[in-house]
Protein backbone atom coordinates (compact mmCIF):
# COMPACT_ATOMS: atom_id res chain seq x y z
CA UNK A 1 0.00 0.00 0.00
CA UNK A 2 2.22 2.66 -1.59
CA UNK A 3 -0.23 5.81 -0.25
CA UNK A 4 0.10 4.89 3.51
CA UNK A 5 4.53 4.88 3.11
CA UNK A 6 4.05 8.02 1.02
CA UNK A 7 1.54 9.91 3.66
CA UNK A 8 3.86 8.23 6.38
CA UNK A 9 7.15 9.96 4.77
CA UNK A 10 5.39 13.41 4.60
CA UNK A 11 4.11 13.29 8.09
CA UNK A 12 7.80 12.14 9.38
CA UNK A 13 9.56 15.25 7.10
CA UNK A 14 6.78 17.16 8.69
CA UNK A 15 8.03 15.92 12.64
CA UNK A 16 11.10 16.82 11.86
CA UNK A 17 11.31 20.04 10.35
CA UNK A 18 8.67 21.10 13.56
CA UNK A 19 9.70 18.92 16.03
CA UNK A 20 8.04 17.68 19.22
CA UNK A 21 7.97 18.14 22.86
CA UNK A 22 10.87 16.55 24.32
CA UNK A 23 9.36 14.83 26.88
CA UNK A 24 7.29 12.74 24.36
CA UNK A 25 9.85 12.44 21.72
CA UNK A 26 11.08 8.81 22.06
CA UNK A 27 7.27 7.43 22.63
CA UNK A 28 7.05 9.25 19.06
CA UNK A 29 10.25 7.49 17.83
CA UNK A 30 8.73 4.26 18.87
CA UNK A 31 5.63 4.55 17.26
CA UNK A 32 6.95 5.68 14.19
CA UNK A 33 9.61 2.81 13.99
CA UNK A 34 6.97 0.73 13.12
CA UNK A 35 5.33 -0.62 9.78
CA UNK A 36 1.81 0.28 10.12
CA UNK A 37 1.51 3.54 12.36
CA UNK A 38 2.82 6.65 11.51
CA UNK A 39 2.42 9.89 14.44
CA UNK A 40 0.62 13.23 13.00
CA UNK A 41 0.02 15.78 16.33
CA UNK A 42 1.24 15.68 19.44
CA UNK A 43 1.34 17.24 22.83
CA UNK A 44 3.44 15.99 25.54
CA UNK A 45 0.77 18.14 28.48
CA UNK A 46 1.22 21.58 29.05
CA UNK A 47 -0.46 24.17 31.51
CA UNK A 48 -1.56 27.65 29.76
CA UNK A 49 -2.61 31.05 30.17
CA UNK A 50 -5.04 31.53 27.82
CA UNK A 51 -7.34 34.87 26.41
CA UNK A 52 -10.78 33.90 25.04
CA UNK A 53 -13.45 35.67 23.34
CA UNK A 54 -15.50 32.90 24.32
CA UNK A 55 -15.63 29.27 25.70
CA UNK A 56 -14.31 27.08 23.16
CA UNK A 57 -13.42 29.46 20.54
CA UNK A 58 -10.11 28.15 20.56
CA UNK A 59 -9.29 29.35 17.39
CA UNK A 60 -9.41 33.43 18.50
CA UNK A 61 -7.48 32.11 21.70
CA UNK A 62 -4.55 34.19 22.71
CA UNK A 63 -1.95 32.34 24.35
CA UNK A 64 -0.26 34.34 27.47
CA UNK A 65 1.82 31.66 28.72
CA UNK A 66 2.57 28.48 27.74
CA UNK A 67 4.66 25.35 29.98
CA UNK A 68 5.48 22.00 29.18
CA UNK A 69 6.17 21.59 32.30
CA UNK A 70 5.57 22.23 36.39
CA UNK A 71 5.01 25.84 37.09
CA UNK A 72 5.72 27.75 40.02
CA UNK A 73 2.55 30.47 40.95
CA UNK A 74 4.89 33.43 40.69
CA UNK A 75 5.24 32.76 36.95
CA UNK A 76 1.92 32.44 36.05
CA UNK A 77 0.97 35.66 38.56
CA UNK A 78 3.48 37.32 36.41
CA UNK A 79 1.96 36.93 33.04
CA UNK A 80 -1.33 37.66 34.43
CA UNK A 81 0.13 41.38 35.80
CA UNK A 82 0.76 42.10 32.00
CA UNK A 83 -2.37 40.94 30.65
CA UNK A 84 -4.78 42.89 28.54
CA UNK A 85 -7.72 41.12 30.38
CA UNK A 86 -10.03 44.08 28.57
CA UNK A 87 -10.05 42.11 25.88
CA UNK A 88 -11.78 38.79 26.74
CA UNK A 89 -11.53 35.97 29.21
CA UNK A 90 -8.50 35.04 31.41
CA UNK A 91 -8.23 31.10 31.66
CA UNK A 92 -5.77 28.93 33.53
CA UNK A 93 -5.80 25.28 31.54
CA UNK A 94 -3.99 22.35 32.43
CA UNK A 95 -3.83 19.50 29.23
CA UNK A 96 -2.52 15.94 29.32
CA UNK A 97 -1.23 14.41 27.05
CA UNK A 98 -2.84 13.98 23.25
CA UNK A 99 -1.29 12.11 20.31
CA UNK A 100 -3.18 11.49 16.61
CA UNK A 101 -1.61 8.01 15.16
CA UNK A 102 -2.35 7.22 12.20
CA UNK A 103 -2.70 3.60 11.64
CA UNK A 104 -3.10 1.31 8.10
CA UNK A 105 -5.91 -0.88 9.31
CA UNK A 106 -8.91 -1.00 11.60
CA UNK A 107 -7.07 -3.91 13.11
CA UNK A 108 -3.84 -2.06 13.46
CA UNK A 109 -6.20 1.05 14.85
CA UNK A 110 -7.95 -1.49 17.30
CA UNK A 111 -4.46 -3.15 18.50
CA UNK A 112 -3.25 0.73 19.56
CA UNK A 113 -6.32 2.00 21.12
CA UNK A 114 -6.45 -1.07 23.53
CA UNK A 115 -3.06 0.01 24.51
CA UNK A 116 -4.16 3.68 24.76
CA UNK A 117 -7.02 2.73 26.96
CA UNK A 118 -5.22 -0.24 29.27
CA UNK A 119 -2.06 2.71 29.33
CA UNK A 120 -4.99 5.17 31.35
CA UNK A 121 -5.93 7.34 28.09
CA UNK A 122 -9.69 7.11 28.70
CA UNK A 123 -10.78 9.79 25.99
CA UNK A 124 -8.91 7.37 23.31
CA UNK A 125 -11.33 6.77 20.25
CA UNK A 126 -10.42 6.27 16.52
CA UNK A 127 -11.26 9.28 14.78
CA UNK A 128 -12.32 8.43 11.41
CA UNK A 129 -11.10 5.71 8.77
CA UNK A 130 -10.38 7.28 5.25
CA UNK A 131 -12.40 6.64 2.35
CA UNK A 132 -9.71 6.32 -0.22
CA UNK A 133 -6.69 4.98 1.83
CA UNK A 134 -8.29 2.96 4.53
CA UNK A 135 -5.65 4.99 7.19
CA UNK A 136 -7.68 5.35 10.59
CA UNK A 137 -6.47 8.01 13.03
CA UNK A 138 -6.49 6.96 16.56
CA UNK A 139 -6.80 9.94 18.92
CA UNK A 140 -5.18 8.97 22.79
CA UNK A 141 -6.79 11.36 25.05
CA UNK A 142 -6.92 11.61 29.12
CA UNK A 143 -9.69 12.52 31.04
CA UNK A 144 -7.83 15.00 33.63
CA UNK A 145 -8.04 18.22 32.28
CA UNK A 146 -8.66 22.11 34.55
CA UNK A 147 -9.77 24.92 32.76
CA UNK A 148 -10.45 27.62 35.81
CA UNK A 149 -11.48 31.24 35.00
CA UNK A 150 -9.48 33.97 36.72
CA UNK A 151 -10.24 37.31 34.92
CA UNK A 152 -13.19 38.36 33.08
CA UNK A 153 -12.20 42.24 30.99
CA UNK A 154 -11.43 44.38 33.37
CA UNK A 155 -12.14 42.34 36.51
CA UNK A 156 -9.67 39.85 37.93
CA UNK A 157 -11.37 37.29 40.29
CA UNK A 158 -8.87 35.71 42.12
CA UNK A 159 -6.07 36.09 44.81
CA UNK A 160 -3.02 34.76 44.96
CA UNK A 161 -3.80 32.09 47.29
CA UNK A 162 -6.21 30.57 44.91
CA UNK A 163 -3.58 30.75 41.71
CA UNK A 164 -1.09 28.79 44.26
CA UNK A 165 -3.58 25.96 44.93
CA UNK A 166 -5.16 26.02 41.52
CA UNK A 167 -0.85 25.42 40.32
CA UNK A 168 -0.52 23.13 42.55
CA UNK A 169 -3.53 21.14 40.96
CA UNK A 170 -2.62 21.74 37.33
CA UNK A 171 1.29 20.44 38.13
CA UNK A 172 -0.52 16.81 39.64
CA UNK A 173 -2.24 17.08 36.18
CA UNK A 174 1.09 17.17 34.19
CA UNK A 175 2.66 14.57 36.20
CA UNK A 176 -0.21 12.21 35.76
CA UNK A 177 -0.34 12.39 32.14
CA UNK A 178 3.05 11.52 32.43
CA UNK A 179 3.08 9.04 34.34
CA UNK A 180 0.04 7.45 31.58
CA UNK A 181 2.36 8.16 29.02
CA UNK A 182 5.24 6.28 30.75
CA UNK A 183 1.91 3.54 31.06
CA UNK A 184 1.75 3.53 27.52
CA UNK A 185 5.34 3.68 26.32
CA UNK A 186 5.75 0.15 28.47
CA UNK A 187 2.79 -0.95 26.71
CA UNK A 188 3.92 -0.13 23.35
CA UNK A 189 6.63 -3.14 23.30
CA UNK A 190 3.75 -5.16 22.42
CA UNK A 191 2.46 -3.74 19.73
CA UNK A 192 3.92 -5.55 16.32
CA UNK B 1 -27.01 -11.13 13.45
CA UNK B 2 -29.39 -11.91 16.00
CA UNK B 3 -26.63 -11.07 18.03
CA UNK B 4 -27.24 -7.48 17.67
CA UNK B 5 -30.93 -7.60 17.78
CA UNK B 6 -30.29 -9.17 21.52
CA UNK B 7 -27.61 -6.98 22.91
CA UNK B 8 -30.49 -3.85 21.64
CA UNK B 9 -33.07 -5.29 23.24
CA UNK B 10 -31.27 -5.68 26.51
CA UNK B 11 -30.39 -2.22 26.06
CA UNK B 12 -33.65 -0.64 25.41
CA UNK B 13 -35.07 -2.67 28.52
CA UNK B 14 -32.60 -0.96 30.78
CA UNK B 15 -32.80 2.22 28.74
CA UNK B 16 -36.74 2.16 29.77
CA UNK B 17 -35.88 1.01 33.28
CA UNK B 18 -33.07 3.22 33.94
CA UNK B 19 -34.93 6.21 31.79
CA UNK B 20 -32.82 9.44 30.82
CA UNK B 21 -32.40 13.20 31.21
CA UNK B 22 -35.29 14.44 29.67
CA UNK B 23 -33.52 16.73 26.95
CA UNK B 24 -32.13 13.92 25.48
CA UNK B 25 -35.13 11.55 25.45
CA UNK B 26 -35.95 12.32 21.88
CA UNK B 27 -32.69 12.23 20.29
CA UNK B 28 -32.52 8.84 21.74
CA UNK B 29 -35.51 7.29 20.85
CA UNK B 30 -34.80 8.77 17.11
CA UNK B 31 -30.94 6.81 17.27
CA UNK B 32 -32.95 3.81 18.61
CA UNK B 33 -35.99 3.68 15.70
CA UNK B 34 -32.86 2.91 13.63
CA UNK B 35 -32.16 -0.71 12.84
CA UNK B 36 -28.27 -0.73 13.00
CA UNK B 37 -28.02 1.43 16.35
CA UNK B 38 -28.50 1.65 19.93
CA UNK B 39 -27.75 3.87 22.71
CA UNK B 40 -25.84 2.52 25.67
CA UNK B 41 -25.90 5.91 27.75
CA UNK B 42 -25.97 9.19 28.04
CA UNK B 43 -26.38 12.68 29.20
CA UNK B 44 -27.13 15.72 28.17
CA UNK B 45 -24.76 17.73 29.86
CA UNK B 46 -24.71 18.76 33.42
CA UNK B 47 -23.11 21.18 36.31
CA UNK B 48 -21.92 19.07 38.96
CA UNK B 49 -20.61 20.04 42.58
CA UNK B 50 -18.06 17.33 43.71
CA UNK B 51 -16.08 16.26 46.12
CA UNK B 52 -12.79 14.63 44.93
CA UNK B 53 -9.81 12.77 47.03
CA UNK B 54 -7.84 12.76 43.75
CA UNK B 55 -7.92 14.27 40.46
CA UNK B 56 -9.37 12.18 37.95
CA UNK B 57 -10.76 9.70 40.80
CA UNK B 58 -14.19 9.43 39.34
CA UNK B 59 -14.73 6.69 41.55
CA UNK B 60 -14.27 7.75 44.56
CA UNK B 61 -15.88 10.97 43.88
CA UNK B 62 -19.37 12.27 45.91
CA UNK B 63 -21.53 14.31 44.46
CA UNK B 64 -23.17 16.97 46.15
CA UNK B 65 -24.77 18.96 43.76
CA UNK B 66 -26.10 17.80 40.50
CA UNK B 67 -28.05 19.74 37.82
CA UNK B 68 -29.06 19.11 34.31
CA UNK B 69 -30.12 22.70 33.90
CA UNK B 70 -28.76 26.14 34.58
CA UNK B 71 -28.26 27.05 38.31
CA UNK B 72 -28.82 30.26 40.32
CA UNK B 73 -24.94 30.83 41.91
CA UNK B 74 -26.97 30.90 45.20
CA UNK B 75 -27.71 27.24 44.64
CA UNK B 76 -24.68 26.16 44.63
CA UNK B 77 -23.41 28.58 47.59
CA UNK B 78 -25.95 26.96 49.43
CA UNK B 79 -24.99 23.31 48.61
CA UNK B 80 -21.22 24.44 49.68
CA UNK B 81 -22.38 25.81 52.90
CA UNK B 82 -23.10 22.24 53.83
CA UNK B 83 -20.27 20.71 52.23
CA UNK B 84 -17.79 18.45 54.46
CA UNK B 85 -14.49 19.66 53.19
CA UNK B 86 -11.92 18.05 55.41
CA UNK B 87 -12.52 14.94 53.29
CA UNK B 88 -11.34 16.08 50.24
CA UNK B 89 -11.16 18.91 47.36
CA UNK B 90 -14.41 20.63 46.06
CA UNK B 91 -14.93 21.30 42.39
CA UNK B 92 -17.41 22.62 40.29
CA UNK B 93 -17.65 20.69 36.92
CA UNK B 94 -19.48 21.44 33.68
CA UNK B 95 -19.87 18.87 31.30
CA UNK B 96 -20.88 18.72 28.02
CA UNK B 97 -23.12 16.27 26.77
CA UNK B 98 -21.74 12.50 25.97
CA UNK B 99 -23.68 9.78 24.23
CA UNK B 100 -22.79 6.34 23.91
CA UNK B 101 -23.95 4.66 20.83
CA UNK B 102 -23.51 0.90 19.82
CA UNK B 103 -23.69 0.39 15.61
CA UNK B 104 -23.65 -2.85 13.67
CA UNK B 105 -20.87 -2.16 11.53
CA UNK B 106 -17.80 -0.21 11.18
CA UNK B 107 -19.18 1.39 7.88
CA UNK B 108 -22.57 2.28 9.84
CA UNK B 109 -20.23 4.00 12.52
CA UNK B 110 -18.49 6.01 10.46
CA UNK B 111 -21.38 7.68 9.12
CA UNK B 112 -22.85 8.58 13.30
CA UNK B 113 -19.09 9.65 13.74
CA UNK B 114 -19.36 11.80 10.63
CA UNK B 115 -22.83 13.55 11.96
CA UNK B 116 -21.25 13.95 15.58
CA UNK B 117 -18.25 15.80 14.69
CA UNK B 118 -20.14 17.92 12.16
CA UNK B 119 -22.69 18.69 14.76
CA UNK B 120 -19.78 20.05 16.55
CA UNK B 121 -19.11 17.02 18.95
CA UNK B 122 -15.17 17.11 18.01
CA UNK B 123 -13.81 14.75 20.90
CA UNK B 124 -16.05 11.99 19.25
CA UNK B 125 -14.73 8.38 18.70
CA UNK B 126 -14.88 5.18 18.16
CA UNK B 127 -13.97 3.44 21.01
CA UNK B 128 -13.42 -0.27 20.16
CA UNK B 129 -14.56 -2.83 17.98
CA UNK B 130 -16.05 -6.05 19.62
CA UNK B 131 -14.48 -9.24 18.45
CA UNK B 132 -16.95 -11.78 18.33
CA UNK B 133 -20.10 -9.25 17.43
CA UNK B 134 -18.50 -6.83 15.06
CA UNK B 135 -20.43 -4.43 17.53
CA UNK B 136 -18.50 -0.84 17.49
CA UNK B 137 -19.20 1.89 20.01
CA UNK B 138 -19.46 5.61 19.37
CA UNK B 139 -18.84 8.21 21.73
CA UNK B 140 -20.16 11.16 21.38
CA UNK B 141 -18.14 13.89 22.92
CA UNK B 142 -17.96 17.91 22.99
CA UNK B 143 -15.17 20.43 24.31
CA UNK B 144 -16.41 22.50 26.28
CA UNK B 145 -15.93 21.74 29.76
CA UNK B 146 -14.86 23.48 32.76
CA UNK B 147 -13.22 21.77 35.78
CA UNK B 148 -12.82 24.09 39.09
CA UNK B 149 -11.77 23.57 42.36
CA UNK B 150 -13.18 25.49 45.50
CA UNK B 151 -11.62 24.74 48.38
CA UNK B 152 -9.67 21.79 49.63
CA UNK B 153 -9.76 20.20 53.07
CA UNK B 154 -10.47 23.26 55.64
CA UNK B 155 -9.87 25.86 53.12
CA UNK B 156 -12.63 27.77 50.80
CA UNK B 157 -10.30 29.71 48.12
CA UNK B 158 -13.11 31.32 46.08
CA UNK B 159 -15.85 33.92 46.94
CA UNK B 160 -19.15 34.59 46.42
CA UNK B 161 -18.64 36.89 43.16
CA UNK B 162 -16.27 34.26 41.79
CA UNK B 163 -18.76 31.85 41.86
CA UNK B 164 -21.48 34.15 40.64
CA UNK B 165 -18.87 34.29 37.70
CA UNK B 166 -18.28 30.59 37.12
CA UNK B 167 -21.81 29.88 37.26
CA UNK B 168 -22.48 32.32 34.35
CA UNK B 169 -19.57 30.50 32.46
CA UNK B 170 -20.93 26.63 33.52
CA UNK B 171 -24.54 27.28 32.23
CA UNK B 172 -23.20 28.83 29.06
CA UNK B 173 -21.38 25.43 28.54
CA UNK B 174 -24.62 23.76 29.29
CA UNK B 175 -26.44 25.72 26.64
CA UNK B 176 -23.97 25.18 24.28
CA UNK B 177 -24.01 21.48 24.48
CA UNK B 178 -27.58 21.80 23.78
CA UNK B 179 -27.24 23.56 20.88
CA UNK B 180 -25.04 21.16 19.40
CA UNK B 181 -27.94 18.07 20.34
CA UNK B 182 -29.81 20.37 18.38
CA UNK B 183 -27.52 20.31 15.49
CA UNK B 184 -27.26 16.79 15.92
CA UNK B 185 -30.79 16.34 16.02
CA UNK B 186 -31.35 18.26 12.88
CA UNK B 187 -28.42 15.71 11.14
CA UNK B 188 -29.73 12.60 12.77
CA UNK B 189 -32.51 12.85 9.62
CA UNK B 190 -29.71 11.58 6.99
CA UNK B 191 -28.64 8.96 8.88
CA UNK B 192 -30.66 5.81 7.21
Amino acid sequence: MARFEAAKARALARLQRRGADEEIATILQQINARTDFYTTSSCSGRIVLILLPEIGAKREAVFLGKWHRPVEHEEVLAVMEDAPFTEGELWLLAQSPIIHVACRTVEKAKALLQLALDAGFKYSGMKGIARDTGIVVVEMLSTERMDVPLASRDKVFVDEAYVAFIVTKANFILHRGREKLKQFELRLQELS
